[in-house]
């Protein structure tokens, strides 16, 4: 085969909500000149990731090929779209395009992890274009969240792909352009070969509501409250935290920003111009000053996350400001699924000191900024694709957006991460499969999530780890005895004597009983070891312990 | 203060969802004779409990004054009512009471924990009464989801209380006696001095619906499916494992139970008498030969626990049968809150399957065992009691029940675990705040949940462990150099040497340089080889680990 094709390859974003990297390429096989768009982060977990401070996508295939790899397009200046740039950037190496607030948050991305912030290029949106090795690419402003938000119109020899990246139907988004149907129609109007779209709300029902539906009632809430009110939503969900802003001034009070990534966001959207009418707010010192009843802060931690302002206020002083009796709470968010133990832990503790919690309220007081079912729909009716192919989601909402797309009458192509998917001609065909995986940013250190370092971690966390040493004298006899530490396990168990003294005593027992084969054979002592001491703690405690053997030898 | 009084205080479930316990007291203050209500467990998580088998409420409180104790009632068989009795009794030596099919369970636990099951007694129901210390006690039937669900009704000399267990209001409950509230109002038409009540759906605004209103619904999801069916549900839900068994006959499929917790807790059902009419079901060997169209399978595993059938049929074949392209799973239940992830990984390994995922599609397919917002106020106003206790539940769900009752003009205290309430005299009084905790069950041994063993554990989860052995000599110098094991440690960080050997040159380095002060004593020999460990650690890979010092003194 040496025809000329069109590829797409997610190797991040289609199999979660998160870390988003989709690969385009167009050339012979094995000979395509790539481009790369977004390049995000995901979040760790306790249950899989611990100790894990971020998550990128494993781009390692892309790196092989980073000398065919034109550029890297980010469509907005979200976590998950641009949040690995400043990390992964030295394995690919090619320009960076943004729009300018988008471009702000790349670059400090990359000097903060020591690379050029030179290789992002601002650009201007549609109908500006970009020629990159087979491409031609403009960022068509489409609404979601966060200013700036673009889709990606991509024109490639076998035709034209729209890639929406995050977004959502709203004519009234607060911030960041409206989403226009008639720039998509015309944009559209000459075919459309592909219409790559975010599925993440697939399986809500109802149609989008606008941003601008929610500041109404949240002023409507503020203005009936007694106390002080905090609101929490996403840092970087600015439109939210200019609605509440509004809401809070609406109702008569003064605005404090609380947490760093909120003022952060804040300041660079004003900086960036996208964000010229935020309301005035005032700094936490002055904030200590006003009376509870004049004040309102927005805050971050809308996850629960133990770091964050929601969280320190509801452990107590957060910077001399405190939650008392009487105070209201207002979640302006979604608690994103596996995050609620930590919203709970916050809900009760406010609880306790007699603060009343408002949720969501059913969508009143916030909306996604993510398309729903029928908001896809109509996207694709605009559009009118030949093919639909659903990215941003887990499994299950892409084989759901697919199954939409073709009841809808249209081709779609289900392509998980490492899907390599052909584009060209009249059906969309896989063409291969290529290893994917994560790769973890743990301190400051990059591991695969396959290396085994976490999988220990999750060991040590669930079986308790214990450390026996041992010394071998010149000839080859044990001086004195094993002896035991041990970490995250029960000080003692069924005999009621301590844990260690009746591992050390069956160890003993084994050294002692052991053949000198053995006791000159690491690998054969290290066997013993473990093996005694597993049986002797599952004896004693019911549990079998990771062990770790260390022998010394003097010789 | 010679005056007797009644008292009321948790020991667990007010406070979380989960391991009730709940102590009544009468006498002088001080030498108040108890009954305990309830000895159940809840569940540990990755992020909390890592390793945990199961949690009990700390009962040392109640176990010190175990000579006062005069019995233990069990409203019903669910785990978090029952589960620690077999556990715990070692500590409490009181006669238990229960309902036939509840004994079933308690004796059985037991037994597994080496406990007489002669001290589990089969007592009838209302309007029998039981006599012990200071209180007469009775079993009145109330609607749940478990057969011979009961409140208490619990007699004193201050006046009558109603315990109402966990339940909700249904008039047609599959299982168990349908909520009768002629019963109710007739046994409170004396007057009731308090209500003490299940809180769990306080937030669920809508009148509950009867478990009834389930099973059409599920016949017609299942009639219209093509390929074999598999509903999940949790075990010790007899009333919605006999719903979806009728469902399945109806829509002319075999059912087959797959898992042993369901097994067992329809088999205790029937055998107890109170599951007469449950459709015949397959055996698994059966199951194997009939047609996929044709089958049903009701599973274990709604929460998405790794071990139980539903995740194993989620990563492919368990006991001869798998799932296949085609096929529906059915969610008949809610997800707790904190185990998300592991349903979402399940419904997302179907997905890749081809299977189609079915939730509990706003209630359509799922009905809760509680008693919502306005049950409770209506039984309120069927018992109308002088003061309203709300138990089970979070704070949160404690605060918003005592608000609900005191908005509709009634006395209600807010008593979290540990909190003692005189509930003699015009209004409820605090008289004593008593330490409560957790006790973890941890293998075969138990441990208190502030005993640092978990902490460790976390904390290597999160920090990975160094461990450090040196040998110093019978002159107090050093033997060779300091040794360095990791576990749960990248193996390379920022030079590109592998991390063992930059910790070990590091620590060489600190020990040469040691003053002999150090070297002669092991806590700051200790210290020094800690801090030069983390200390390098961090300079490498950006990260600070648990560090164990072994140092072996050859004198």
């Amino acid at each position: 085969m040496s025809t000329k094709h069109l590829i797409y390859m997610p190797l991040g974003g289609a199999g979660e909500i998160g870390m988003n990297a989709y690969v385009y390429g167009y050339g012979q096989p094995g000979k395509e000149r790539y481009i790369l768009v977004d390049c995000g982060v995901t979040f760790p977990d306790m249950d899989g990731s611990p100790g894990v401070d971020l998550i990128f996508p494993d781009v390692s295939w892309l790196a092989e090929r980073a000398d065919r790899l034109d550029a890297i397009f980010i469509t907005h200046a979200h976590e998950d779209h641009v949040g690995a740039i400043g990390h992964l950037w030295s394995q690919l190496k090619a320009p960076v395009y943004c729009r300018a607030f988008t471009a702000i948050h790349a670059q400090r991305k990359m000097e903060e992890q020591g690379q050029d912030p030179a290789n992002v290029k601002v650009v201007e949106p549609w109908p500006a274009t970009h020629k990159v090795g087979g491409f031609e690419v403009g960022f068509l402003p489409i609404s979601h969240s966060i200013p700036e938000s673009s889709a990606l119109v991509i024109d490639t020899p076998e035709g034209r792909v729209i890639h929406t990246g995050d977004f959502k139907l709203d004519y009234s988004p607060v911030v960041g352009e409206a989403f226009d149907p008639k720039l998509y129609a015309e944009v559209a109007k000459d075919g459309v070969l592909a219409l790559v779209c975010d599925s993440t709300n697939v399986f809500s029902g109802h149609p989008g509501r606008s941003e601008a539906t929610v500041g109404p009632e949240i002023t409507k809430l503020i203005s009936s409250q007694k106390g002080m009110v905090v609101a929490t939503t996403f840092a970087s969900n600015v439109a939210r935290v200019k609605t509440l802003a509004e809401a809070g001034v609406a109702a008569g009070r003064s605005v404090c920003l609380l947490g760093r990534a909120m003022r952060r966001m804040i300041e660079a959207s004003v900086e960036a111009g996208v964000l010229s009418d935020f309301p005035s707010t005032v700094t936490v010192e002055d904030a200590r000053e006003i009376p509870r009843e004049a004040l309102m802060l927005i805050v971050t931690g809308s996850q629960g996350e133990r770091r964050a302002a929601s969280a320190q206020l509801a452990r107590g002083k957060y910077l001399g400001l405190s939650m008392a009796d009487g105070d209201t709470f207002l979640f302006s968010s979604k608690v994103i699924p596996g995050n609620e133990r930590g919203v709970i832990r916050i809900i009760n503790a406010y609880s306790e000191m007699g603060v009343d919690v408002v949720d969501d309220n059913n969508g009143m007081y916030h909306v996604s900024g993510h398309a729903n079912r029928p908001d896809l729909l109509e996207l694709q009716n605009i559009v009118n694709p030949q093919i639909v192919v659903p990215m941003h989601g887990e499994h299950r909402h892409l084989r759901e957006h697919t199954k939409l797309a073709q009841n809808a009458g249209r081709m779609s192509v289900l392509a998980p991460n490492g899907t390599c998917v052909a584009l060209s001609g009249n059906t969309p065909k896989v063409v291969e499969y290529v290893e994917t995986g994560r790769t973890y940013l743990d301190g400051s250190v990059q591991i695969g999530a396959l290396d085994g370092v976490v999988r220990d971690r999750i060991r040590m966390a669930l079986n308790g780890h214990a450390i026996v040493t041992l010394i071998i004298d010149e000839n080859d006899e044990p001086l004195g005895e094993p002896w035991v530490e041990i970490m995250g396990l029960p000080e003692t168990g069924r005999s009621g004597a301590p844990l260690v003294d009746v591992l050390e005593a069956d160890l003993a027992q084994a050294v002692a009983r052991a053949d000198d084969r053995v006791l000159i054979d690491d690998d054969k002592l290290d066997e013993l070891l473990k093996r005694t001491t597993r049986q002797s703690a599952n004896d004693e405690i019911g549990r079998k312990p990771e062990v770790t053997v260390v022998v010394s030898r003097l010789s």
